[in-house]
């Protein structure tokens, strides 16, 4: 953040006083911008042995594959988006869902929500997905995948598919993300 | 949003082509500038048939009591946060916590998530907070609870202090939020 989305004059990087870190502070109006961490939502659809996953059309990690998953609105509950992702990005609507998997990702300040659902309705790619497809358990493209979150999710799933229990996890830097 | 974070320029408030919702747009830069929802993260801290609260000495709703809680910060996971706040606002640092209820809360755009401890040290109040005190479940301050998410916490584990599992609901709009 350089200028102020205030006023439009030029912010500092300083430690507003009554505060201990660093925020951007306007060196006009003093406005104090926070800045937080953004909540990410999406969906584990399992059909039986089978789970759905995107192969994405956008960047980053364009050409792998994801959970159907993406920024949550102002506005929206966290399952709202999780549905909402789902259907723009799979074309799947699934009636019912239960959040799975709550993980920190504090190395970009994300929080990663995911939700399952067991689905046997219709799927189709979305503009932002260049194509949907079920994968067996045994045939997950685990090299191919977007997002270390995304490995966690499916990782666990395939140890344990009948806990459909809601876990915490926090997930430290790796190599890859 | 009035002015451009990143040259300071005016924006605009206006759908971007290939989107669906409105967005802040420098009319000079054309950057989109994404706003979304913010993260609360706090405490249920009991001790046998207590429960740690405290009085706001901030606003909104200064002198009302609340669970320790306050915004996720970048670069912290969820479970630091709680823990962070918890010292600061309570004095208290507990060495365990677990997720207990997650809560959306979309008509002002926020999540909420409320850790667990079982919590025999010692509390103090911070500078935020005018008083710290245990209350017995019987003698709860229910009339003067500073917000919503508090109230239900509370009020699930009066109704059943044994279930620490984890919830997730949707908080909608009530006429005092």
């Amino acid at each position: 953040m350089k200028h102020c989305s205030d006023c439009g004059e030029k912010t500092i990087h300083t430690i507003p006083e009554g505060e201990d870190r660093l925020r951007h502070v306007c060196s006009a109006c003093n406005t104090v911008h926070y800045q937080n961490p953004n909540v990410v939502v999406g969906t584990l659809l399992t059909k039986g042995s089978q789970v759905l996953l995107c192969r994405r059309a956008i960047e980053p990690r364009y050409g792998y594959w994801t959970l159907p998953a993406g920024f949550l609105e102002n506005g929206e509950s966290m399952m709202e988006g999780a549905r909402r992702e789902t259907y723009e990005e799979a074309g799947a609507n699934p009636t019912s869902l239960s959040l799975y998997h709550l993980f920190s990702v504090p190395h970009i300040s994300q929080v990663h929500a995911f939700y399952h659902s067991e689905y046997h309705g219709d799927v189709s790619a979305g503009i932002e997905s260049l194509e949907v497809r079920w994968f067996d358990v045994e045939t997950l493209p685990w090299n191919d995948l977007a997002f270390p979150t995304v490995f966690q999710c499916l990782k666990r799933w395939q140890e344990n598919p009948t806990d459909l229990s809601v876990k915490e996890d926090t997930l430290e830097r790796t190599t890859r993300s």
